[in-house]
């Protein structure tokens, strides 16, 4: 069996290029794609062979220095120029995805520091190396604060994929289950499938079996049968964008487990990193959440499954702060009350 | 646009044969299957070519009149002998099935006071007529029931198939629906998708929309979505099996529906025929729940969607009686308390 240390990540810099795990193929095929140009970039992206908003935005951060390995430059102006093309191109490949702008911009910013093609490229390449490091490091965080957090859980109910696929390190809710394992605690994950887009049934049921931790694959209306019958002991998510007040946007099919958990006394927790609770909006109110199409929920697996009707797909619910035991962050536990608690955590990093 | 009364009923007796609405090929298709022989009948039961314990019932009943037109019946002796081997056959076809079970040994007795072949054959196809006619009127009687205790109602969430695919008449569930869309009022319906064997995604959504009732499909995750948001006023669902405790065993999501509904102060209501209340168990405790094969799970439309990894296959859940607003039923609507209640509206049927 592969220990989880020899885990090969989701992205991976190699001298000039990238290598990273398609995920399109997934779970049929594990194939490593290489991605040597910043069209490479943008493609894999687009087409979602790699996913998961950190991931995505340490592919973007590698991308600005492929910009420079298409054309040879003769001089600094050169290379700049060409870091911000590719930088452009980059960040046009998924315009509202918040965290590649972020991760393409700090490392273009790096770069035009060089004084020549080859600083520029080295500079580039060291800060993408800094976010992949970083974004790791607070993988590792996440992971040994919830091991703690749960110790003595040894099942565990979790939604959608927040792995090693989605990030550069062991992912967030399921970094917990990682760190459970490398400590030698026993940890069975209950995966939901998430529908429509399946990520728990392809993602996460494919990287725990991967890592040979027992997983059991449920469908999301299982919630309650999954809790009811006392085969979970605690629920841990992942996060996309948290309120001042413990509000918490993620994947749609989350507030359907949280209200459940409540329901059957079953912790509710949600693990993320800091930099995704948002100081600017106080309450969950304020989160518009995205509508995808409807056609994503008449498919599975690339088939039609449905009869041709009109289907709703908001591709985020807005858990209450109410329904969350915790969140479990590179910061450590943060408990209610929300309000004060998120304010002070944000607080202590700034500072 | 078709109107209701106009619609295909599922199972249809022709003189000589049945014609039943193929459920395979749905919604990709809609093909009238002839069944002519016991072993049509046995071969649609197991193929699923029809689904829904009334109308297994009544095919199964049918069915035992085709066992005499197989070959020709000299005497009443003969006769007896072909329709007791039909019966035999059929029930074998699945013999869980109590609803199958009891419509073929009640259509064998009424075929065994047949004095000639011709009068077996006769009394057959008068009692599965009747047995049809019977599970008609109890759809139309919930389905009355329903619409006034619904009155004002117009948006629901349902889950799995309740409706003319499940049953000789409108159905339970659904029945409502029709029973409204028939008086003319307004009435829209959020179908759920019913992993995983996505009989909302498949039938539900496919015979409401072929009914010109609005009809907009969900996946089963997005319960609470639907419901934080108000889309929904009320949630109808049918059920395999009652306690006596009002505690229901339905298809497996059905818990979790109940639950968000409860959460959101949304009425969430039971419809079904007064036969599904079991007056042998008090709680839902003593319910078995049957374990489907995990494979399921991990296909949608037939092909693979999720890695090769074990999966809990759970085919019910049972919703405690507390969750349920009330039941609709075709002796009324039956409210809390439902120990004494439910005795009440049995103990009213007996006499």
């Amino acid at each position: 069996m592969t220990t989880i240390a020899d885990l090969r990540s989701s992205v991976e810099w190699h001298a000039d290029h990238l290598e990273v795990i398609d995920q399109t193929l997934l779970p049929r095929e594990q194939k490593i794609k290489v991605i040597a140009t910043v069209d490479d970039v943008v493609d894999a992206i687009k087409r979602l062979v790699v996913r998961g908003a950190p991931a995505i935005g340490i592919c973007g951060a590698f991308g600005v220095a492929l910009g420079l390995t298409e054309a040879p430059q003769t001089d600094a102006e050169a290379a700049w120029a060409a870091v911000e093309h590719a930088a452009e191109t980059l960040v046009s490949a998924r315009p509202t995805a918040v965290n590649l702008s972020w991760a393409v911009q700090r490392t273009l910013a790096a770069a035009r520091k060089g004084q020549t093609p080859g600083e520029v490229f080295d500079f580039a390449v060291n800060e993408a190396t800094a976010i992949q490091g970083e974004d790791q490091e607070s993988c590792r965080l996440i992971g040994e604060c919830g091991r703690k957090e749960l110790a003595g859980v040894e099942r565990v109910l979790t939604h959608c994929n927040t792995g090693r696929l989605a990030t550069a390190g062991w992912g967030t809710a399921l970094g917990i289950v990682y760190a459970k394992t490398q400590a030698g605690e026993p940890i069975h994950v209950f995966a939901s499938e998430t529908r429509p887009l399946l990520q728990g049934a392809r993602l996460t049921a494919w990287e725990l079996s991967e890592a040979g931790i027992p997983v059991t694959l449920v469908t999301d209306g299982m919630s309650a049968a999954v809790m009811s019958s006392g085969r979970v002991q605690a629920v841990i998510v992942g996060c996309d964008r948290v309120a001042m007040n413990g509000d918490t946007a993620n994947k749609i099919g989350t507030l359907t487990h949280a209200i459940v958990a409540q329901a059957n006394s079953v912790p509710f927790y949600v693990a993320g990193p800091l930099s995704s609770f948002d100081p600017s909006i106080v309450s969950g109110r304020e989160i518009v959440v995205e509508e995808r199409p409807g056609e994503e929920v008449l498919y599975a697996g690339g088939i039609q499954i449905a009869a041709t009707v009109p289907a709703w797909n908001p591709a985020f619910d807005v858990t209450p702060g109410e329904y969350i035991t915790a969140f479990i962050t590179d910061a450590g536990v943060i408990r209610p009350p929300y309000l004060k608690n998120i304010a002070d955590a944000l607080e202590a990093r700034s500072q």
